[in-house]
């Protein structure tokens, strides 16, 4: 039985979460287009080095640029906003997303420690003159600061604009689905950066007529909840989003760098405290919403997909190469 | 487009790859019925601790009780067959294939080091009174010694026999693909020991009408090729098989083990030599064959769950329970 | 500054933490000798499946053979105690504690799943006929029930009777420090069972004019302590042994599974519940206790090792081969 | 038995091997100082893209911000330089790493797919005003344009230059031994980049008078071999080295990131390629030569440590501290 969709069927109808789109498209001459942009998940609209988020994260297939996640899988705790953009620019954007946390900051790099920067990234170098790295730091500020809770844009947008799926126009979509259990209600969302996959594998419509030859791609997928999920049980979610790639069809290529991350806004972790301790709330493994968590996972990482591709207008990018919208 | 079938659709369509069962099943009294089983893939017939083959595993969700991966991932090699079977019944296989092994190869645990037997199980608790524990070591030899080629009996059969999947009869169901490419061709095929899934989640049919309260299962996945891999290869192969499982419907429950194991039949490695080093042949990552290779493993993974549906008869257990051959 | 040690120096110095050996020797011939055990280690004295203990392991060399570890990893739980014996004796005695916990606990595999054994394993053939595989199931049902808090037997007793360490005799060691923050104390203890390392390899003592021929062997290294940590920090202390491993000489040979294993008794987790969640307190990973706490696996892997030659009587194998006491 | 150290007992002992340093210090003002730099490892001379370098990683702690891991353990190959810097100076490294590599390899980005460029870093920030961001891109060009296969400068230079070790200067260090089996013979070196340990930990000498309260730091260990490895045995090797670090007298510490990175030189692997199969050697796992390289990772990691104290001089940093030089 098919989870119940939330408010909005978007990564925001979790509390807290904001999104925010930088995108950037110019022609510039025969040969160049500039067709890409940076998108920002904040899991909270706090100050996300002072109260870290629990988080988890799945390689699902390496063939990827992120960065951030030694430290996030070490301690378990996500500390910076979640960037995405094309991978020519995670230095670019790694140095904006940390010029905006040392500037909220200051005590970063002088009375306490560093901060880890997590930046996800899909190659749109067949739209985007990448070799231009057309993107500054100061994008990746104006990504968080256009952040917001409701409606986020989908598609050609943001870290999305230059992306390609199934041959098609791809890019941001996202999706959300509520559980409800012994009265307690969670809601669980899914945000993804789709670049990948080829027109016959599509198992969700016939998309094989279209003979875009593009490269393998990568996709990134963000998973936000508010049940109180424990950093290995976060973990478990994102290993679930290998599944709702393979309803879409994907058989994961080779080329292509598929990465999951979640987190829970559920309880907040505060940097400074003289606390020997803290104090937790997790589900329980073996608790049937554990199973329908996992459920929302599969469907909302399908969904997003998809929406992604419905959500995507027609596209001209460089060397006047055109990505249609999918006939969906 | 979907791949061609190897000449049996079978996991022994990769040259050398044997298959062999035992079968138990006994009404008891009225509340007990041994309704359980062995089943022994063997890479090829010959010593298989004295030539070794190259493997990969991926845990997919670790609620198993599987053992030998951490051997098999260290040194990327197999060296026993891998055997399936009952929860409660791996140390008694464990037991009776090193006893195999041990009559046939002399020098282990003698003139030379010891040897990592890799047992797979799924929960057959359902059906089978696995307190009573009634597998034998014995029951291991047979097993392998009934191994062979073809045809391989897929359904409620060998260690499948008590196996439940999404409500109805699973087991033991096997497939296979080719693919070629500059003029080679290689065979990938699957073997599964299904135990996994609700009725509702099930995608490839409608078999949300049964109400079968069965718990969360499991499944092994058994992947083996002849094209020349490497241990990270074999596992990149492995991992795609979650995509297969999503395709099925599959929410990759918390409580079923899943977990696959990819070997190649390509190259052996000698167990004693002299030589310093050891030549050996692998297929470019980056060469198309690769993704058809990762095609391959999602599509006879997901034929070789359907089929073992397909192919189980209905079969009543301990409790008077009756499980149904499923509607497809 | 080393830290202080416990009170017994010794890892049942962890409240409620047992220890239990059977040791079986027996010359059988002229080339056979039985020179062997098993060796228990509980983390409490209640039900072990019921009442689980949260856990984490590393795998600092593969090679070998320790069951239970995939399911621990994915949960982060201990449901049984710990098991230690020789390499072809893990399936009799996982069968072995198999049985005792079903005896114990008759709703595991009936009205509840299945229930996960670890039995962790090193080689003894050198001077144990390990081929003649003469432990039984029973002898681990003996092994719990000889489980006492102290004082613990070291050196040749145990799974530690057969087993050689720096071309010495090694076997069981142990050891136990406490550290003290903020008005609370906390104490942490290892037990090994040394099976590794060539004399010349020795920092801690002049070891090399020996010239045993043993093969590379292995280490199983248990962690207790009774400091609220999650089953990621634990995992973090499992991997600070291998520096323990460092300072004692060894180079982490090929042939050796050097494998950790490390629980908690500051908290249980029920098997059955009908909560939602769980409320847990867990140290915070900055606070420098948990430095403390990495200094003292480090102190007590060494200590532990050094401790297993120390307390090991010099001892004669099959085939007349002796094993000298170390002269440290 | 200490293994024979290389002919000028540093890393680019191991032909084709070149390091590269970009140092910076200047007094800003009483409060700011600029004491930092970047460290470049080439494994060879070559396009580091167009031939890659098969490579394996260890993350021993995780508490650090390496770029690059991902990648280079889903496909085991190397294909930028490894660059070292301070922690908020990696996105500014990883571009103008890009930049060098763009500007030497015109296909990427454009007819072939894009580029992994891996980074490494320690926080300097005790010594060097790190928030100022005072490494350009162009420091990255620099570093590579000045590496060159002997000698290699240690201690305070290059990414070294702000770095603490034991709450004495450290730095760069640098060792090497070789290995002779069966009439071949193998090289191994090891570069750190110190920034770890209080002075207590030491076991090489006595640093504890030094009263320096510097943060947990981290080490960066680059590992290269000429031996001819797989990723799989490569990362074999990188996970010794927490042996190494644990004969310093490290505990490795919870805010230590500790990452260790191993590529060998014994064969490339071209990027472009229409072969479906590549031909390569590899060691044998079970010959003695493997554990001879591992006693080298042990050996060379421990002496560099210990050399990038011993070649560091006394060195004034931000907010007048002065870090000493060790006593050794």
């Amino acid at each position: 039985m098919p989870l119940p969709k939330g408010n909005n069927n978007c990564i925001t109808d979790v509390q807290g979460v904001q999104v925010g789109h930088v995108t950037l498209y110019e022609k510039v001459d025969e040969e160049n287009t500039v067709c890409t942009g940076v998108t920002a998940i904040l899991p909270h609209d706090g100050n996300l080095f002072r109260e870290k988020t629990t988080a988890g994260s799945a390689v699902i297939n390496g063939f990827g640029k992120t960065t951030g996640l030694v430290q996030l899988e070490e301690l378990g705790l996500l500390e910076s906003p979640i960037m995405l953009t094309n991978t020519f620019s995670v230095g670019a954007i790694a140095d904006g997303t940390l010029a905006y946390m040392l500037d909220q900051t200051p005590e970063i790099g002088d009375t306490t420690g560093t901060i880890n920067i997590v930046v996800g990234e899909c190659n749109d170098g067949y739209l985007n003159s990448i070799r231009r790295q057309t993107i500054e730091p100061r994008h990746a500020i104006q990504a968080i600061e256009n952040a917001k809770a409701a409606p986020v844009e989908e598609g050609a947008v943001g870290a999305g604009k230059g992306m390609v799926c199934f041959g098609h126009k791809g890019g941001i979509g996202t999706s959300s689905r509520t559980v409800t259990e012994a009265g307690r209600a969670f809601t669980l969302g899914c945000l993804v950066l789709s670049n990948f996959g080829s027109p016959e594998e599509a198992l969700f419509a016939d998309l094989a007529s279209t003979n875009t030859d593009t490269p393998d791609g990568s996709i990134m997928i963000i998973l936000a909840t508010d049940a109180p999920l424990s950093d290995r049980q976060l973990r478990r979610l994102a290993r679930r989003s290998s599944a709702g790639l393979g309803r879409t069809g994907s058989h994961i290529a080779h080329g292509s760098g598929d990465i999951a991350i979640a987190f829970t806004t559920a309880h907040s972790y505060p940097h400074q405290s003289n606390n020997l301790t803290e104090f937790r709330e997790y589900v329980r493994d073996d608790h049937p919403i554990m199973n329908r968590l996992f459920q929302a996972v599969v469907e909302t990482t399908e969904e997003a997909v998809i929406r992604s591709l419905q959500q995507a207008e027609t596209t001209e990018g460089r060397k006047g190469r055109i990505v249609k919208k999918a006939p969906i």
